[in-house]
């Protein structure tokens, strides 16, 4: 059940770290969007580990080849097969996890679910399990495409204590945002938050931080009432990637805060006609359905659970152990996180617009 | 899809504001679980509105009907249809939403969805909605009982800027959290909270809070991987709540203030044998799944959009109005929110036990 | 799960013969249909029990409420809350199950299912829980018309060893299956199923049949591939009904008869433009999706298990009985369950509709 | 939508007959089975084209990967990818299929549904889709075999007009079933099987037949009530598979020319303690819920739509055209329907066992 995500534009997702491949299968994408790898690979490209100084040095190409559902650079309508090989597997580096569970990773919780201790890298837990999500959301988003004019930008706002001003949600481009090694598209910011991770590191730590994204050019209409809300799939999206601890939209808990007056969103009249929100305190989402704003929503990453440090624990015989972290790890899995963010966004945003198509079937002539 | 929440413990809802009925079917309820009407209406009673003067005066008995699934006192392992009707429906008050859609409402979003000017009392986005979650909940919590010590207390924690401090959460009961008016177990908090309610009440104005919860007693191994993460599902869950704008598990957001070695949860050797966390700031659950500390997370609600202020804003067809909500409403909905955080909970965690079940089959002997 | 059927056109049933309702909640209809209780009250009442001398004694007016998700006589686009309630209960009369399994029935199935034993009227396996399907299949007929000139017309094609010639399947409509008591369109043939229903009646016996059913105005390109093709949804639908043994399209069993180059449904221009097959063995699908062609299809219905013929058999604890059905009970079901199999290819159909819609989104101008 | 199948037990298949590979990920496989690729391959060589003179010419070794899901031999509790390459592929031949439409086949109904031209070798139609199914199903059988002593054996029943008399469904295995090239366990009429495909593929025609299916070994109580009946499921599950046409169970079309008295199994007292039906006209199931019994049920399957012969129809254009298969194609598929058939039983069983582990849930000490 775990792996699936979405009602009609629908992810079934599969690999371990360490097994053969990982990937997904995409079901329910329109026929004849056209789509190739080359509409994939940069996305995974701006989430592979290896790419930058501040990342593990895991070399992991993430070269994604499309098995299935899409012929002569077009979608069939079926199932869009996607695979991406693991490469760089080094089991050797983890065999001390089959004894000691690893502080705040899934070893002790998995080995309380399935019965068996935890394997090499983590498994399904380990973030490279969002490879297949990044593959699914850049074909999400090319199918997007083909019918609305969805933005997606998401960005790195905060790295620990350091934190970036609101950019202009307006006009923020992916581009602005990698201009930075950190993601972050302000470059003075960006500047100390390396600096940051780059301490983290040297001292064997690591850092959390929050990434802030906006979708652009949604119509009115999108998301479905009560339990399928699009704030709520959003949440379930956001929270479902690993290390997240948190999820806002709009104000969030900011609008704790304010009073009604302040924080209500009155409207206005559209220049092009029809009405607007004169003010998005609501992040774009009002009842669960979109308005026609730009969605803005903030997720919280915690700091690496790996670390070099050494920390006193016990093995899951109970005996303490000083566990310290060999392996491969990122200091900071922030930048990393912008494409997995967007990524989930747009699984959530193409779910929606197929969702909504039902609302838009002509009436037979009476 | 919208109204429908869970994978085998299902509850598919029904009802507006100003319909016959509200009500649900849950299905996937084990068979043989002692239930009757009056273990679903005392959680209904705590949502009711109209209990207590900072509730809306709305007067609904809200009594719930068991319509099916239940005889003799147990469940039969059949779908358990549940209806409260609407006695208190005035659809005069609000024929002024026809023409104008109410700010930060969702009048303007379902119009743009369905193509329908807002009906009576927001519909099926009224907060009136949650009473079949409510009632769905407390179905949840009698069959978690049956299997599981899980006890799930929800309490009010901030109203607008007065927060209170964090209470014990291994004896926090309900008893304490009803205690006080607004459901906030600290009684001088909860005073200046009630104050504060009360002169919003008087200026016309509203305000929002957090609402936390504490969920003790789940097992390790609960959750499912990668989407369904019991995060995910708890996110998504509360995002589905009407006026609610942020979720955090554990430290939340403020795991990203916190570096690796400072968050993360060691082992320690459990008194009765086998292992556990010695500290908690994971919020109970790592990698997805429930590590067997209690679980705790926060939901933001934003202050209330039916405000007594006048607004200016503008009608559907772009003419500028100045909006003065008549009606009925609360100026505050936190206390109110308690059950239902605790509801939606229960269907998270109900599902989750029936789906770990698939690992505790006996295997065959050899 | 086994509550629900659909992927956008939702229906979730509720309800035990001798409970308060039966009832269901139709998620996913679009907004802006025409509906009230009048579009759904005739199809209840031709299932209805009691309508003729053929029929079972037992009085229900089966007269439908609907809840919630209409409005000013148009769907909200909510979910359609609709109730039926159980007027004519004698739980009194099925006491003796309780000790004694039925031959045939579902109280020892339900019993090693559920651990509890068979309760009064066979409760949730009782055709009862059909008139809740009539209802939805109603609201899906009532939402087909407003899109698609789709016409579902079913019938009695055999009782026991009486069978009917084909009828026309361009012109049948149900005023002429109605035409007869037992609901077969030619009336010397019906004549002879009357009497020997009759006859079985009279000697405590019963029969069943086969229920005939053609579907026209599909448009071709409905249905989903591989496990949700058209077929495989229709013979879900089917055998989920009470009773029904078997299932064919088409042909049927009758095409393994035939050679390739007898069953092959060649292609013709079409008047209008276009192609069209210039038969159809296949049924109006292929590969599982229509092809324009009217939709035809056979359900088999086992003889009736509750007969007033004294029955050796064993009780729950094993000890010998003679079983003699007391209660009511119909002689053959067949009338009846003509508008049951029109409500489930109803929503078969409903669902179809809309999942093809997203095949149907306008392309954003480049 | 299409390519998923199971409530718990999930099956999600992707690829063409022509694309790089075929597969599925199969999810909800609980953990530490025993699983290698040796477990799956052999019914795939089962299944696999060009395996007998009766079969298609075409090539293909069908290796099964596992990608993902397994490790030293156990499964993970995590999704189990796999993957057969596509080996043999020749686009060229189905050159024409781009202008023709060919008879029975889905090139028309896809075109009408998604927009696109019949691509080659039928695509997502092709049963070489099943080859997923195939290695889906024997995962099932494998989980099936930890927890359950289910046994699953189809065989070819008939072949056109040559039909096999029912073989000893207690004891019936798939070594008899093998022992003929034809898989009918009757050695006299399998030769007259093997003699009329033999004529067919002379004459450049095809032949149908009826593939017979027993279940052993299933517990009673399996299958969900309504919607999800074990026959109901059972027959979609059927109904999916290219080429099939009508489903029974039990006596199937035959009970309704059957008395109730006739029909009806009463039950008898177990040797081991308890009861039993004492005949089994139900075929192992009674209200969807399995009885403990065999379950037996029949698949029609129609010729086989590409024939050598020449037909006259017309192209895509309405132009007339003499078609004339070229390509590989079988001239019977009946004998390798067989371990399809028993793959897709053993889906609906393995989703079943693990459905019903909800009603087994130890219950806390009061």
């Amino acid at each position: 059940m775990a792996s699936t995500f979405g009602t009609l534009f629908r992810v079934t997702s599969f690999g371990e770290s360490h097994g053969r491949a990982i990937g997904c299968v995409v079901d329910g994408c329109p026929a004849r969007i056209p789509l190739t790898e080359d509409a994939i690979q940069p996305q995974l490209d701006r989430r592979r580990p290896g790419a930058t100084a501040l990342n593990t040095p895991r070399k992991e190409t993430d070269t994604v080849t499309i098995l299935s559902g899409v012929e002569h650079g077009q979608t069939l309508g079926t199932p869009i097969g996607l695979s991406i090989p693991n490469a760089d597997t080094r089991p050797g580096d983890y065999a001390e996890m089959e004894a000691v569970p690893r502080p705040s990773h899934a070893d002790f919780t998995y080995a309380e679910k399935y019965g068996l201790r935890a394997r090499s890298g983590g498994g399904r837990a380990s973030a490279r399990e969002t490879a297949a999500r990044v593959a699914a959301g850049a074909v999400a988003e090319t199918m997007l495409a083909a019918f609305s004019p969805v933005e997606i930008v998401a960005w790195v706002e905060a790295v620990g204590t350091i934190t970036a001003p609101r950019p202009d949600l307006t006009t923020l481009s992916r581009a602005q945002v990698d201009a930075t090694l950190v993601r972050c598209p302000d470059p003075d910011i960006a500047a100390d938050m390396i600096q940051a991770i780059e301490t983290a590191r040297d001292t064997g730590d690591s850092l959390g931080g929050v990434v802030a994204c906006v979708c652009r050019g949604v119509p009115a209409g999108w998301g479905e009432p009560v339990f399928d809300k699009l704030t709520a799939r959003l949440a379930q999206a956001m929270l479902s990637i690993p290390a997240t601890r948190g999820f806002e939209i709009g104000e969030g808990f900011g609008a704790t805060l304010m009073k009604g007056s302040e924080h209500n969103d009155p409207f206005t009249a559209h220049p092009n006609g029809g009405i607007r929100p004169a003010s998005n305190h609501g992040g774009g989402i009002q009842g669960g359905i979109s308005n026609g704003e730009p969605i803005f929503f903030r997720v919280a990453f915690k700091p690496v659970s790996t670390i070099s440090l050494p920390q006193p624990t016990v093995a899951f015989d109970g005996s303490p152990v000083i566990f310290e972290a060999k392996g491969r790890h990122d200091p900071c899995v922030l930048p990393r996180a912008v494409p997995i963010v967007e990524a989930m966004a747009a699984l959530v945003l193409a779910d929606a617009l197929l969702l909504q198509q039902t609302q838009r079937i002509p009436r037979m002539s009476q």
